[in-house]
């Protein structure tokens, strides 16, 4: 049997998903596709611009059959964290025998032999990234820096091909074939090469847009350009989720919000929290007094160090006070559930695969994940659970979610604890 | 030397302030006038509608030499806490030697007498307050059936009286009497009798209406009623503040910056804050995720046992963080500096009198305030300081500005820090 994974955002569903997912099943002809994602929130900072349940609902309507989602304290985290929640959610469904990702350079050997030197750290790599950091060299560049130089001293490689990973895609290849290695996975990596925009490109480029171009259609209202550049069934459910007053929603929504707590936290209370390094903390604090709005904001934050999507992370830290603990913790003890956010009939068959060979319990209903937690604690043979890190990754997961619909416009939709109220979605 | 001390919040300044204000005057005919004024946010547990700066340019514009800031921490409390606050901050001065107050009732050893019984707690008082309150009353009703109960045993007053302490101007009276009694103050207190409409009485009633109907007629701009009902000065200056974009504040600007808060916390946090007991912190919590807007979560959460401005204060707790240890300290130690907002050249001599006088250090430029309390510190015999206290009672007063003004329609207005920006205001 084989099982597919993939690892989306689906912010929205758009044909370069499409086209990719395709790529992959022809790749690995799998029985099932199995997708973790992001929920409420997303890598680069920001509110998804419809809820988690439509975008499953999108990806079940695209060829995939079961959908998980990737819970909020990996999502929210830089390539690193989100590739080792997404990684091991994969991992742990005991049944996933294949990754496709995305990639730009799409080149496997060459991604597989940097991700191994980021999980082995050879000497004297360690000694040179950490120069390169101290040089105020963000995490990226950094680290490009020092596999130029490594590879200089090593030969094992021309310096210069590092350059390529310089693309989002590739960035994050490396960071699940470094998570694949650290947890010694069974599962095959493959790549597919990208095609069209690149996901930080921001104009419309047609049919193969990004989704960032995308979502920037559907906040201006421009309905003909997003319709070609996303499947009729993705069309339908934007439509449909923005007709009925729940979304877009863009990070501007949260701006009052991220200001607000900022002008009321102080620094120490910020060092408290996940990524305030460096005097980052300072900088929050003061330039959360000074500006009027969130844009000025991000303006007044922004250094060499840090890009503008770690400054969104940030900011969304500072506001759902992600304590670095937690982050911590969940790194190293990995997600504690698999949360089912929708499934078609071939994926409800794999759900009951699952359920014998998964290595974290499966949150089908989330009312009901007491129980599941307390059955899972039973069997510790099984899962090794931490029960309050399960408790407080899932109710990140909730309260994220509850904070997301607060921002839809039409007031009456604005209820929170939507994860309690409905099941997963299932399409026939 | 004869000075008057008076307790406001002028949101806004309106004829009836100046009515009493004038009354006072000819009943105590003073060198001086000085008023201790809530700041950014007011005893009903609401934002003032324009800038504190603005309200104390109203109130020197219209008869009071100096204006001092009641602090955040006790301008939102219930009756009790404001009093405290304002009473001491009063008698800290040293210059104050009578207070004016408006009073429904206007019968002064009335109020007197349950003032004392108040804060002396005469055997049976306090076994009846404690059965009263676990009925399920609310405080002031609680004191209301405890008081009567007591007049029926001791017979030192007809019962029935006791039900003329039910107006807000008399329950603040008795509050503000019972601290000067606990102060041992030598402050004169005086009553004048309320005319017009009651603060909670929403509707416009012509030239002496509430302050409550006045701000929702600026808030619908009926500007010709606001006219009738203001004198000049103060509508000019509202005008002024809104013409630039600085108001009208409002509580449903917080909407979502409450709910918002109230989704992410769980009991537990909210229990740590002040006023949150009987479980309504399970309430808080539960309303929170069940409503899609502020005016439902405040019916949501309404019992017999919680007014609404209770409720609405709670509210703002929720959202500062306003935990019970500051609040207790607060109200045992008392406020810890006088914060000049403005004056006039009467004001400015005044001040400088006080300089030598004031049993706590008097901050002028709010951006000097840490070489007043390193100053301050030096004379313990002078000033009885908790240097930790001033501090978080400061930040709370510049923290509650700086959400406030985020507030503001104009985009380009809404700076933080402005304690920090500007001096007090002066009048020639």
């Amino acid at each position: 049997m084989k099982v597919l994974g993939v690892i989306v955002e689906y912010n929205p569903f758009h044909n370069g998903h499409l086209y990719h997912l395709t790529l992959a099943k022809e790749l690995v002809k799998p029985d099932y596709v199995v997708a973790i994602m992001s929920g409420s929130f997303c890598q680069r900072g920001e509110p998804a611009i419809i809820s988690k349940f439509s975008r499953a609902e999108m990806a079940l309507l695209n060829g995939i059959d079961l959908v998980f989602e990737l819970p909020f304290v990996y999502a929210i985290q830089d390539a690193g964290g989100f590739a080792k929640g997404a990684v091991w959610s994969l991992h742990h469904t005991g049944v996933v025998t294949d990754i496709v990702f995305g990639s730009e350079s799409a080149d496997l050997a060459f991604l597989q032999k940097i991700a191994r030197i980021m999980a082995e750290q050879p000497e004297p790599f360690p000694a040179m990234m950490k120069e390169e950091l101290k040089k105020g060299h963000s995490f990226p560049n950094a680290r490009k820096y020092a596999l130029m130089r490594y590879f200089e001293v090593t030969g094992e490689m021309n310096p210069k091909e590092v350059l390529k990973i310089e693309k989002s895609n590739d960035i994050l290849g490396v960071e699940y074939l470094k998570s694949l290695i650290e947890l010694n996975s069974p599962i095959r990596p493959h790549v597919v090469k990208r095609v069209g925009a690149e996901d930080k490109d921001e104009r419309f480029r047609g049919k193969f847009s990004s989704a960032t171009a995308i979502r920037k259609c559907i906040l201006k209202g421009d309905w003909e350009k997003v319709a070609k550049a996303v499947p009729t069934s993705s069309l339908q459910i934007i439509s449909r989720e923005l007709n009925e007053g729940r979304g877009p929603v863009s990070l501007q929504d949260l701006e009052l919000l991220i200001l607000s707590k900022l002008r009321l936290v102080d620094r120490f209370q910020l060092q408290r929290l996940h990524g305030f390094n460096e005097g980052i903390d300072k900088r929050f604090v003061e330039c959360a007094t000074k500006v009027s709005n969130l844009e000025e904001f991000f303006s007044c934050v922004k250094s060499k160090r840090f890009t503008l999507s770690k400054i969104r992370r940030l900011s969304l830290y500072s506001f759902f006070e992600l304590d670095s603990q937690l982050i911590e913790k969940s790194n190293t003890l990995g997600p504690q559930y698999l949360r089912v956010l929708g499934f078609n009939s071939k994926g409800r068959e794999l759900l009951s695969k699952m359920k014998r060979v998964s290595t974290v319990p499966i949150i089908s209903l989330c009312s009901l994940y007491k129980k599941v937690l307390e059955q899972s604690l039973k069997k510790p043979e099984r899962f090794k659970i931490d029960a309050k890190l399960f408790e407080r990754q899932l109710m990140y997961d909730i309260k994220s979610t509850s904070i997301h619909s607060l921002m839809f416009p039409r007031h009456s939709e604005r209820i929170g604890d939507m994860d309690f109220k409905f099941p997963p979605i299932a399409i026939s």
